[in-house]
């Protein structure tokens, strides 16, 4: 409620002049510090759009809260990054998809549990109601459906959106790229799901982030687990999200979250404590097979088994060095059914924020640091079928990079080492050393462009060779072909190196070649 | 009123007992037959979502009215499409940017004129009021006022969002993709414009989509020209876009609008009808110049002498064979200030939108086929100082390719060859000849996934040899590797060749070389 009292409420109830002064107070009464500094900010934000002292209508010169622009050098890395990304979903056999990037509001009603609120919707204008996509994974689960496919390994590369607070410097934001690559399909346990976990890896190592770890868990132990540590059926969803809660609180916290305010017993607290501490491999997976009060569930059983299986095939791709199993990952989304995963990035140095190192003494040089998950995912085998008319469903693993972090990431690394970064791939500038050459370099310029070279003339009749020269110098173009009457009489173009100021004449008719030759 | 008597509206009147048949009759009264049919679709679509027999809640699969999804194959065509116009971009140097699929909504007011009324906005969920972007330019120019840019040169390629009436199978949609290319600072007249019509013909020409011509024309001569043929100056935007309407309708329907809805005299008219039948190239210009009534006109002289001017630089870059100075070219868009352009493919048979050849006799075999406007742009040098506190300005030439009618010509043309678009790369299949080899497939893929090679392998333990071949077959996959008990235990692989089942054994270490060298 408070929230949606913005600045045009209050103008609202500024401008009527039945409103008394008392009945605002009132209204604004309640209101914590921060919300009041935000409404005043907004009030003032109005009056500057009402018209500054000159009568001219003022804009409010921004994106919208939680997004930003991406300039050139930004742009350049994240071309970088993608073209990694895409580069091995193609190696793995992956075809692309896209699909809207609003769905009727149905289609996402339903799928994200809590996080529901954090839907953006978009107004009735007469018409569907709409939504803004808040992940990839229930359109492809709805593209599904609606076209009943039943098996495809894709990827999908596109923005999303949640109305969350964003936490910009730490790459968190509004609108924000996902990564996704899914398999589905009815196929042999655990290939696809090992498949996923491969690709993180490959990406993970090749974008150079620095060490990482993947965890691993599955629903159905988790479930497993609070069936034999006696949690209520009726409170696995809200005890599983206290859980996944201690990537970010200590586990006294938790514990203390499950009794007081989820009405937990403390024994049970504790039984559930034991477990989520434990970390391993395919041996605990096999320690837990045998343990005598996991061993009655079902359920756990069979995420243990398929667990097993998953590290067998995780040996065969040579990446157990960084999976670890681990008992406290669980994830938010309601919609997953198997196996679950989460890649954090635990290099020192990368990140600004700093948490204690869990084994670290007092006073120790090499803190633990993390930013959060840059990557999860997991097995959905219901999704699909909650689409479908008849229920029918279709199995599905999968897994998506949260490229923002990374991004964020890589632009402290450029920065930190003042690495020049080229925002354009022009090989060539078409300069002339005297006046009234404009038509020369015009004609010269399209004989380059016809021969496929990236080349740039100044759009200017008579150019100071030292402007032209300039620009080569500061946006890293390495070439310049230099027309005077000279050269146009004896037809050649005097082409200069820029990092090494040698200069050299060569013949038009060789100038394509020459050039391919220097930068390729 | 009425568009927004939607099925929610409805559903209320029928769900309330209060209101009587008479009432909602009376509601219903005044629509059209058409208007009917919509809320009955509506109801009916309602009911289902109600719960079908089974009591079961029922989606509606679709996605939003306008949009479609890309599936892999359409991808395929779109990722080659792209690569043609950002190599383009590229190659005249441009840097590319990005901006949010939303922007504050104040940001897009007062831009477009009467197009306004077709932007997309959010539902008000507290926080700022946000639009979905409309066009790629006015975010642009928001980016420069913001960032106080004055000069660069980028591109921008996102989709953008229009309420308009979606004509799908003529590649009209409310979803799209904008491809645009923008040039902002003080330059020297017409070079930066000329670059931008260079654009326009070199992506038409390798995009292979067919003959095309390039109208140019200028705001200073149309308002000119409307200020000697004797119209209001408060009727020039009106009459202009009548204007607009003649690439869609005869010049005695445009005529009869002018005269009969806005008011112009029958003999204003019938000026503007001479100029707008005019054609050509510089020769047109340097007439019009001539022109007793013509050359009154201030503004007509400063456009036409540009016009001149650009023809010259279109010269120098080869492209006047299919740019033509068209005085019917008016453009809707508000914002622009000088040079404007479009351009049109004209090659018959490309298109399911076919109007009467102009010029053919009756029966005439060779028929003028139009698919509209694929690009169209022009100068802007008002609208960032729109955005600019203190008003400065920066001068701005662009040109936005419209992507999505050239990919349904690109589907169109892939089916009618039925060509065979791969939408995977993949240049290997791991496959297995016996049973219970799923452990060395997934050993061998992953060696060859680490050297960096496209592979993969079927998700089942005991495929079958023959799926696993048919599966390259149906996705084009050019190689299979073999395995068998007998390879295995040879260190070699069976490398089939999958168009000519021709077979060769190679050895484990030199594998990775011959995938290379056979699919280099």
């Amino acid at each position: 409620m408070l929230a949606m009292f913005g600045a045009r409420a209050c103008s609202a109830l500024w401008g009527s002049r039945t409103v008394s002064r008392v009945q605002i107070l009132r209204t604004l009464s309640g209101m914590t510090v921060a919300q009041i500094d935000e409404e005043v900010a907004k009030l003032l934000q109005l009056k500057a759009k009402l018209g500054g002292d000159d009568g001219k209508i003022q804009f409010v010169l921004k994106t919208p809260k939680g997004t930003r622009d991406y300039n050139p050098k930004q742009m350049a890395i994240r071309e970088k990054v993608f073209n990694t990304i895409v580069h091995c979903f193609k190696r793995h056999g992956a075809e692309t998809i896209d699909t809207p990037v609003f769905e009727l509001k149905e289609t996402l009603t339903g799928k994200y549990g809590e996080d529901s609120k954090l839907i953006y919707d978009l107004k009735d204008q007469g018409g569907e109601l709409l939504s803004l996509r808040y992940d990839l994974t229930v359109p492809f689960a709805r593209y599904l459906a609606m076209n009943k496919i039943t098996n495809i390994k894709r990827y999908h590369i596109a923005k999303v959106y949640r109305r969350d607070n964003p936490a910009m410097t730490r790459g968190r934001y509004r609108e924000f790229y996902q990564c996704d690559f899914d398999i589905a399909g009815q196929y042999d346990a655990m290939i696809p799901d090992a498949e996923c976990l491969k690709i993180v890896y490959e990406i993970l190592s090749e974008l150079d982030l620095g060490d990482f770890r993947i965890k691993v868990n599955d629903r159905r132990i988790l479930d497993g687990m609070f069936a034999v540590c006696g949690v209520p059926d009726d409170k696995f969803r809200t005890i599983c999200s206290t859980v996944d809660k201690l990537d970010k609180m200590p586990w006294e916290e938790v514990k203390k979250e499950m009794v007081n305010e989820k009405g937990l017993s403390e024994e049970a607290a504790d039984q559930i404590g034991e477990y989520v501490s434990m970390q391993g491999g395919m041996d605990l997976a096999e320690r837990l097979l045998q343990d005598p009060k996991m061993s009655q569930s079902k359920q756990a059983c069979a995420g243990l088994t398929d667990v097993k299986l998953l590290f067998s095939y995780l040996q065969l791709f040579q990446i157990t060095d960084k999976v670890v199993f681990d008992l406290s990952l669980a994830r938010g989304l309601d919609y997953y059914t198997g196996v679950i995963y989460e890649a954090l990035l635990t290099q020192a140095g990368v990140a600004p924020v700093v948490v204690e190192a869990q084994n670290g003494a007092p006073g120790s040089t090499e803190e633990s640091v993390s930013v959060g998950s840059v990557a999860g995912g997991g097995r959905y085998d219901g999704l699909v079928g909650m689409f479908d008319p008849k229920g029918r469903k279709v199995p599905c693993v999968g897994v998506s990079i949260g490229i923002e972090r990374i991004f964020s990431i890589m632009e402290q690394k450029a920065e930190a080492c003042a690495e020049k970064i080229r925002t354009t791939e022009v090989q060539i500038m078409v300069a002339s050393a005297q006046k009234n050459l404009l038509e020369e370099r015009l004609r010269l310029v399209t004989e380059l462009w016809n021969a496929g070279i990236k080349a740039e003339v100044m759009y200017k009749k008579n150019p100071k060779l030292l402007s032209q020269l300039q620009h080569c110098e500061e946006s890293g173009i390495p070439l310049v072909a230099i027309l005077g009457e000279q050269e146009l009489k004896d037809g050649v173009v005097k082409l200069r190196v820029v990092s090494t100021r040698e200069e050299v004449d060569i013949s038009r008719g060789e100038l394509v070649e020459e050039i391919k030759k220097r930068t390729s």
